[in-house]
């Protein structure tokens, strides 16, 4: 018998699902934890999402997500610090220590890269304070260069590490997702400095499928599908210290357009076979 | 009048001329150099395509291309070995000082990046000696990270200036092309390295563009298509003392499609306005 205490599942998965159908996939399933994303706890409701989870006595390993942290112009900066804001209070209303900042790309027309970066590391600044009242931590993502332009102008972990570093780990942490960084030729290094500066807030384990989807978003497949190492990714991660959930979130039509429960045993089973053993 | 006396062509960006074609191109267009491809060269014959490039008085600023150096097998290695000690004497034949190598991704069914790598390191080895023998540089290029798993290992500038180190900076030099390495964190210092390294080769221009093609080798668009910052990136390859050619060379159906001539009326405008001045 495999030991599921650490797997997390994350909405994403399971998108034609509701949270409530989530919820209960999970508590079906044995899975102890649950990632949800925004618009599927908005549909339920905050308060009545809340009470589904905690009455199904499932830890929420995060919030997804906040971030968007690039708008040049103050009306723009404005309205993304309130949508942060209020993810905040959505990640604390349901007990999710942690909420996932997909930080941005470049605003419509720019090509200025350093300047936006620099966009999102003031925008991170006018959100610590908040978070950290509210005891959220935020989670620098990121994600892999292919979305640099247009979702993420973090494209390493180094970087997420340097955005980070001018705040408390207790408030701003970064995570792993081996989509994105499988490729990286800093990893390991990388990896060891999160752990030694304690920021590793998430490990995030999806595969990253070849060739690349025609929509490159859904290149997402279960673990073992695809080319990345999760044995060494994964070693690199626990030697690091990290203990937390590892939430699987895959973005893929094909898993979508299958029954939950089928997707739930298979992500089950290629976790125990794949992730577990170097877990 | 623009200065185009730096200006190249590569014969990818007019993918459905001949050499012969490409060549008659540039000179009609007083585009003072060619970057060929080796199946281009192999359609003409070799001593036809030095004959014909001599004759018209251009440069060859690179030749295209050597690597995929990444088989496990000794049979794979001594195949790979081969093919780019002959690639290494086209280039000699043509009079290329530079051969592009694009180093090759994950063997089919591995998932060891870290050994893949280690592999890229042995043949460059034992590649070197040879090049030297013949006035060849061989130039590392690191592609962006969606083309990791199966035609690129080497994913940052960075990477590739570290394997560069242990060779004579006339046997490996790194290209920067726009297109691969825009997104990346560590440019800027990257290709300060390169400069005071004495490694930058080459650099290439075409702009990243946006949704990224369904086949992602045909992402690439004329210079200002894109996201691309010509102004900073040109800006810091200048500062970095490269003086040597620009190469153009765009993958894209929509191009190859287009009158080659068109092209190259439309290639020479954008070099003028976005490349130049920052030359």
């Amino acid at each position: 018998m495999s030991d599921f205490s650490r797997l997390s599942l994350n909405s994403a998965t399971t998108k034609m699902w509701t949270l409530a159908e989530v919820v209960e996939g999970c508590v079906a399933a044995g899975i102890p934890a649950i990632g949800p994303w925004r618009d599927r706890v908005a549909e339920a409701g905050l308060d009545k999402a809340g009470r589904l989870i905690r009455d199904a006595e499932l830890r929420v390993s995060s919030l997804c997500r906040g971030g968007f942290l690039t708008a040049p112009d103050a009306e723009g900066q404005a309205a993304a610090l309130a949508d942060n804001r209020a993810a905040i209070l959505e990640a604390a209303a349901l007990g999710a220590n942690d909420l996932f900042l997909v930080v941005g790309g470049l605003a419509p027309g720019e090509k200025d890269v350093v300047s936006a970066r620099q966009r999102v590391a003031d925008r991170l600044g006018d959100l610590v304070p908040f978070a950290a009242e509210n005891g959220v931590r935020l989670v620098l993502e990121p994600l892999h260069p292919m979305y640099a332009a247009d979702r993420a102008l973090i494209s390493t972990l180094g970087q997420a590490l340097d955005l980070a570093s001018p705040f408390d780990t207790a408030s701003v942490g970064v995570a792993v997702d081996t989509f994105h960084v499988w490729w990286d030729p800093e990893l390991k290094a990388q990896i060891e400095r999160a752990g030694r500066e304690n920021r590793i807030a998430s490990y995030q384990v999806c595969d990253f499928t070849m060739p690349i989807a025609a929509d490159p978003l859904l290149s997402r497949g279960y673990m073992g599908d695809g080319v990345v190492d999760f044995g060494t990714i994964g070693t690199w991660v626990r030697d690091a210290g990290y203990t937390g959930d590892i939430e699987v979130e895959i973005f893929n039509q094909d898993i979508w357009n299958t029954d939950g429960n089928t997707v739930i045993a298979t992500v089950k089973e290629r976790y125990a076979e794949l992730v577990l053993p170097f877990a």
